[in-house]
């Protein structure tokens, strides 16, 4: 199905990750990118080969530029006949949409995706092979939606390793909203207090207000360009986060009856923290934790990593405490229940500093 | 100066480590608590022994209560003559100040103090002898307080392994405003939205939204009785939030100045972000990456890890990039710049997927 092979329009982090997967499926991958230097970095890297005025349509273009351009992209691509189908990885999915159907007739050969998978660097020297590897691919068909350009996604999200979600261009976009660009502008409103903030009061910072804050650093010409193009559904969610906050802000007055409300707000973030999937959160207490001292010197993790292969433990996370300027402290050990007691056993008996 | 020894009054996480901490350090440790259960769990677990009528009045008592007990009990403790001089421990400092004052006509043999360290786990099950290592310590002496106190709180610091720091009560409550109880808030306002969200949406989240909403899963009541302690403070960063909120909100209409605005708040994330002091922030630069795949066979980490050691890296963080309900992925290892291609050659070589 993709034996006319893909091309790759834009070869930045996720265009020449989608190059590196494909191209390790067996796929023929062209790449194109406006900027020569990418094009050609992405080449080097092996995400694929040159365009060649010999080649015959491919059989599926995937867009990988901003969001503001897709629309553009993508009637080029499929009005060119450089392929007869067409994706874009683009992280909303509205804007997009309605920028192919103003400018297509036949807007059917087009279906907007999403890989819900990303890293703070850009640009093709941080394109990862593995990089969509077990993340959800959003892919958004509607009624107007031709049927083999859906096939044809859905190999690709399954040829690099993603598992395919379908929903609709608005429910992507409002789910986005909540989980990724609401949180980012969430991270951003704390870290802008810290600009100005005096030293003293920085230098107490910990491992928490890094967590908050961690996503701020992210490149902030990239995200005004993805808020901007979700204004809409973003606005919706910091809205519900406005009115919590003016009630919060009410609550830390000093009645009791704030004081009721400042715990049904605090119950509240308990709560939502809850719902996330996975590793972070509904699922956690799957796992059990080993909390193990280990000092600076080299060759530390190796023989705890070492012996904790020894005792049989299947690791399932592992973090490691910060303490900012100061020998590496509490390494914790995250495995399967039942599993922990065996290994905490095998630590202790090595020698190593082990906690309950 | 600690020969009477050290009272230690509430055994829950914070007091039970600093008994364990002095316990190791050689000096004598009584312990107190309101509950028995909680009493006799510290004391089992080596954290100093029962008290005893015929106890000389201690050294200092270290008070290890929630912050609005405080007052009570640190005049209790020094009109009692159960101990010479008083410290806390408590995350605020203004409120516990007042509080001593009002209760006691020598106040000065009270010196607040604050360890910046902690755990989400509480109770004396979660306590460490190392919790303090290399934390800053804050002391908040005015110039009513005893050379005394000063003296023996600064040696119990040192004795646990923190480091200590000198400010005023108001100048800490700001600090603690900033860095630590305003980023719990935004955790919780954003996590608090995820409560009533579609399942389909919730499903969509990441690593970025779990780092954001990661503190939001602390004990509600506690944080309830910490933020009314210190509300003043928090109220005043939450109410610069609040602006730049309004700001962000307005910036999401879709002129071109506003997406101005838009790109300003962005740009001041990552300014914010990079101030953080240690390996979250300011000093990150220090640090280069290596990444590896990795998959989630037994011994993979152990494997790794010594060939790590082998390659003679001193690894300085590790980070895994998890992939919820999938195979362990990516560990980041950061060590020193210069070493990292010696690292990223030697594990190439051993066989492991490395990359740029």
């Amino acid at each position: 199905m993709l034996a006319d092979g893909v091309l790759v329009v834009g070869t930045g982090l996720l265009g020449t990750s989608v190059g590196l997967a494909l191209r390790r499926a067996g796929v023929d991958v062209r790449l194109r990118d406006t900027k020569a230097e990418v094009l050609n970095e992405a080449i080097r890297m092996g995400a694929g080969r040159a365009e060649s005025p010999d080649d015959a349509p491919a059989a599926l273009a995937v867009v990988a530029v901003p969001p503001e351009a897709v629309g553009t992209v993508v009637a080029d691509v499929l009005s060119s006949g450089d392929a007869s189908y067409a994706t874009d990885v683009a992280s909303v999915k509205v804007l997009p949409a309605a920028e192919v159907r103003a400018r297509l007739a036949d807007s059917g050969r087009y279906v907007g995706s999403h890989p819900m998978a990303g890293r703070e660097i850009s640009g093709p020297g941080g394109a990862l092979a593995d990089l969509f590897e077990g993340r959800p691919w959003v892919l958004c068909p509607d009624d107007q939606t031709d049927q083999q350009v859906v096939t044809r996604a859905l190999a690709v999200a399954r040829l690099v390793g993603a598992s395919p979600v379908t929903m609709t261009i608005d429910d992507h976009d409002a789910a986005v909203a909540l989980v990724s660009h609401a949180p980012h502008l969430v991270a951003v409103l704390m870290a802008a207090r810290l600009v100005d903030a005096p030293a003293h009061e920085v230098r107490l910072a910990g491992p928490g207000v890094a967590d908050v804050t961690r996503v701020a650093a992210g490149d902030p010409a990239l995200w005004t360009e993805i808020l901007a193009a979700n204004a809409h559904a973003v606005r919706s969610v910091l809205t519900d986060v406005r009115r919590d906050l003016d009630r919060l802000l009410a609550a830390l007055e000093t009645s009791e009856s704030a004081r009721a409300d400042l715990y049904q707000i605090m119950r509240s973030g308990v709560e939502g923290r809850s719902r996330l999937p996975g590793k972070h959160g509904a699922e956690h207490t799957e796992f059990a934790t080993v909390a193990v001292v280990v000092d600076d010197r080299p060759g530390q993790l190796a023989k705890l990593f070492a012996d904790v292969g020894a005792a049989g433990a299947n690791v399932e996370d592992v973090r490691i405490d910060h303490s900012p300027g100061q020998p590496l402290g509490m390494v914790e050990i995250d495995v399967r229940p039942g599993t922990d007691v065996t290994l905490r056993d095998a630590l202790t008996e090595r020698g190593w500093n082990v906690h309950a």
